[in-house]
């Protein structure tokens, strides 16, 4: 953690100095806003949240509830959102609150008595090390409050402005061309009517999105035709596995999606309740929770579940279902303005929430929009940016909207219809990437460059979220892991792994540094004056060499940025290798060196050798519309 | 953490249901009360934060300030410290702020040319993992407030009152025989004077404490003759070690121990002054700031420091005082009353600041008398359990003088001074389990048995800290330290580790659980009617098999209490054994199985066979005064 450069910190460090719009924020929600997110939801919190750490962009956020969420439905935590999570500074608490998985259980008829379960199989959740963040259950409410601790911490001390519902939006022309119309649904103007005007708009307004409405998008997918119902309770069993994951068939009553919760004792069923007929007409809908139990009953016999106290409850119907665009953009005006309308989440795709998938896809839409909105609104970068978050999120949520068709459809076969037996926990094992997050990967774009040069970084492939690994950081000989060193900082990370020469040694380590720190072209060039030479892009550098080997005094000054009123040297950005788990090895570096670029949302967006000076430039040159570099910008900037 | 089974909690589960006292707790200081903590650096706060998990005790700690301390003095934070941080539920937070010392490096005159320094030799902070917690440096008011949250979440809703010096008490007759005078120095009643009436006062009033006074302890030791300077800056410089711990000796200049601080920049250095001639009268004292940076950047020739800020600085001299007893009970009247009065940290023990030990001293006296008042006042136990404070703390606080005086003498030696030039790193070395607070041992008393079965537990040394180890929990098979399941709750802990029988077989294992669950003369039957089972003695099971090879369900119900109004199950109680490190193995426990008892300050307090039941029995009778089998403690409860 970084802090006491401005002077001495005397309380929670994590409690940044309010900046920009945040030093006399006004309570009340403004007539006007650079971005107005709807819906508080995950994905809208994380956008609020990134959009928090850029003080010079007024973000609000407006939720229809009078005030927190009490109960969320949503609870599965993959290792990704933990990693993100982490990003945001509240991994090791939310840890330390919910429930981790680490093991599933299926449970099948005995073939001796199929009216009888057994168990069947038990997998570990993450058997390659796929991350190391661990799989957690925990409700979303409490997700929701870390990012909402973290955005009042932030610069801007930003809140969600609570009672006020989305009615509709238009886009028209100005500064602010976005027109939103809101509804007062609390507080002395309860039932009154309001327009605020935005530069952009976030709709994280749910599975029933107004905003998506208002901007003409279309939802497709299949119909729903298999009921569940689900619950949150408090029981007691004799059914061994309870605080376990488990995947549960019976021979004749369906199938039971078991997750344990935070706490000890709550857990979640999702209780098979069979084919809905085409002519329900929502009459599944009105199953009890009596009902559900006494079905749960059935599946596990011979064991029994005594249900002491219910949490929440709901039935509903598996749909699968995708949005045609994640903007405003119509497919015939692509290329000729860009957007002003965003929606995120399950505004965009909604599908079965039994792969615990749904909030974590969200949050990962909210980390997109988030970094993207506040480069072009504080303009460093063109607007064309905004164009990359539709292309590079509805990918992703095709991708699992299919997934979930194939596991939901698993989890509602019934046992005899398996042609191999272990074909569900073979399919949960061998998908683990995916329901672990880290499947995504973003083609090229202005934001993701050509993986021309991957062969000399295999371990971090372009496209795909950086993937952490431990060094020794040289000034304090601490352990770390380097990818926990970035925060959601909104910044640009240029990771350098030197060539083996001794630091500040003629090397092209050496060179690349000195071009850094002076090229016309780098793209530090780019960072506003006054700033702190590492405001816009964190520049680390990792030696092959031990910790005791680098001499950080010849370390070249590019690494070793002065900060803050004091000029202080800041040293914590060279780190050595760790001799018994050496990155290079672990990452396949290319022991000649190679510059590794991240985006803000931990993406990786280029690999280049550490020659590549004209080709980091010519990555950086459309991304950067201030500084004297990149004029072709200037006359759009807003 | 374990939450829900009172009904779902949304909010943070880490603030408690009120309880007690806390549910209506009065803002205003009351005029009586149980427990009067007299300030609130570390050794109070403790206090307080462990008093108030016991929410039928009131509890109040005042403080001469009007408020929270904004910059403190002490910074080292011990292994140890952590390892109570941990059991207080903050150690993650204050590490990720902290700074962490993993090394540290040694520097002394060149011999080629003794008038510059020159790196001699660097040494590992903990080479022999001692602890699984880092050694941190961080501001003693960020601890404080950690503590602070902690209390104010617990069930007592405590918090500090600001604003009341102490001045004075007298120990009478009466439910609250001690009389507190306070003087407010804040607020609108500045200036004047109150009584409060306690049953127990605790004195955590610092190195001039007033309430030592009051009781007529003396304290003894030597003069001080060694001048230091001390700051906390931020500043730039060449010497590469700036972020590492440093002792640094110069041929003619003196010497400095360097102490890099959390956030990256800030650092404490003490510069020696040299000795102090008897007839100094104080002048050392007035050695300005710029006097103690010239005098550092004298010692660390050929590097030079170019002080920024000053956050803070001080002159001080040596000491090493110790006071006579930790009570107010007079040698003469031992055995005759039990204390009313108890003083904790500063108050009993000044020393030199750098060997980092006083705050974490500090700490653990507060440790060792919350508990005990906690038990003394909900009457579990009887008051004599009170005198073993005096009694305990007492040894620990010479022993911390005897390591400092030796610490700081070297500190202060000049390099040609030295038999062995490497005497002060392996002076460092050796004694690393000292300095990281792991090295006290209470003798026997009624809290701490006779070794006599040490032998079945050799990692268990009886009167130290347990000290954790890896388990599987078998209910959702996580891996998780055996230690830190144990959270500050003022709980006794009984571990059983299990014979090689299978889990509800016959055997020693089994025959212990029912004698536990069920006997008359078992510890468990004071608790009190209407509590779980489990609200005085925290009973856990880990078996000798790996969690897979565990019927969670075949295994004793006295490891899986019923809890809460529902009467859920608990099932987190039970373990299996890590097959990669087996903390069988790891703590020498033997295989016929091992009680191993542990108080609620986590140092273990008895070790014995499983048949033990009689030895058991008769452990425990002394400390518990509730319940059908101690009726010679009745008569005289409060």
């Amino acid at each position: 953690m970084h802090f006491h450069h401005h002077g001495y910190v005397s309380g929670d460090p994590r409690v940044q100095p309010a900046a920009g719009v945040g030093i006399d924020r006004p309570t009340q929600l403004p007539d006007e806003v650079d971005v107005l997110i709807v819906g508080t939801g995950p994905a809208g919190m994380l956008a609020a949240a990134q959009l928090s750490q850029f003080p010079d962009v007024t973000t609000r956020i407006v939720e229809r509830r009078a005030g927190r969420l009490a109960i969320g439905q949503a609870d599965g935590i993959q290792a990704r959102s933990v990693e993100t999570f982490q990003a945001f500074g509240f991994a090791e608490r939310i840890i330390a609150e919910a429930y981790r998985i680490t093991e599933m259980a299926f449970w099948k008829p005995d073939p001796q008595n199929p009216a009888k379960i057994v168990r069947s199989a038990r997998t570990l959740d993450d058997p390659g090390g796929i991350s190391e963040f661990p799989h957690l259950i925990v409700n979303q409410a409490r997700v929701l409050d870390y990012f909402g601790e973290f955005m009042a911490n932030s610069p801007s001390r930003m809140s969600p402005d609570y009672g006020y519902e989305f009615l509709g939006l238009e886009v028209g022309e100005g500064e602010y061309p976005v027109s939103v119309t809101l509804l007062h649904t609390a507080g002395p103007d309860e039932g009154q009517t309001r327009i605020v005007r935005a530069k952009y708009v976030v709709g994280a307004d749910g599975a029933r999105s107004k905003v998506r409405a208002s901007i003409g998008c279309t939802m497709a997918g299949d119909q729903a035709n298999h009921a569940w119902g689900v619950m949150d309770v408090l029981a007691n069993t004799d059914f061994p596995d309870i605080r376990l994951k488990c995947a549960i068939q019976s021979h004749d009553g369906g199938s039971i999606l078991l997750i344990p919760r935070e706490g000890g004792h709550l857990f979640r069923m999702y209780v098979d309740l069979g084919e809905v007929p085409a002519d329900d007409n929502g009459a599944v809908r009105k199953t009890t929770i009596e009902q559900i139990i006494a079905k749960a009953n059935a599946i596990i016999q011979p064991y029994t579940l005594d249900v002491r106290n219910v949490a929440w409850h709901s039935v509903y119907e598996v749909g699968h279902r995708l949005t045609d665009r994640f903007d405003d953009v119509l497919p015939e005006d692509l290329g000729t303005r860009t957007p002003r309308v965003f929606i995120t989440g399950d505004a965009c795709h909604t599908h079965s929430a039994k792969a615990g998938q749904g909030m974590n896809v969200s949050m990962q839409d909210g980390f997109n929009i988030g970094w993207k909105l506040g480069h072009v609104l504080e303009g460093r970068s063109p607007e064309s940016l905004l164009s990359t978050y539709s292309a590079e999120r509805q990918v992703v949520a095709k991708d699992l909207i299919d997934f979930d068709k194939v596991w939901s459809t698993l989890m509602a076969k019934k046992p005899e219809e398996f042609e191999n037996p272990s074909e569900l926990e073979d399919f949960y094992v061998r998908t683990a990437e995916f329901p672990a997050g880290f499947m995504t990967e973003y083609s090229p774009s202005m934001v993701v460059a050509e993986a021309t040069h991957q062969e000399l970084a295999t371990g971090f492939p372009v496209g795909k979220r950086f993937k952490s690994a431990p060094v020794v950081r040289v000034c304090d000989t601490n352990p770390v892991q380097l990818g926990h060193q970035a925060t959601a900082d909104g910044r640009w990370r240029i990771y350098v792994f030197a060539d083996p020469a001794a630091p500040g040694a003629p090397s092209p380590t050496t060179d690349l540094a000195a071009w850094l720190a002076n090229g016309p072209d780098s793209p530090l060039a780019a960072t506003p004056e006054g700033a702190d030479r590492d405001a816009w892009f964190d520049v680390k550098v990792v030696y092959q060499q031990d910790h005791t080997a680098i001499d950080i005094g010849a370390v070249p000054a590019v690494f070793k940025p002065e900060v803050g009123p004091f000029k202080l040297t800041y040293l914590e950005k060279v780190y050595g290798t760790d001799p018994a788990a050496d990155i290079f090895e672990l990452r396949g570096l290319d022991r000649g060196g190679v510059v590794v670029v991240v985006r803000p949302d931990q993406y990786v967006a280029n690999v280049l050798p550490l020659t590549a000076t004209a080709e980091l430039a010519a990555f950086f040159a459309p991304l950067l519309r201030t500084g004297n570099r990149a004029p072709e910008f200037q006359d759009h900037a807003g």
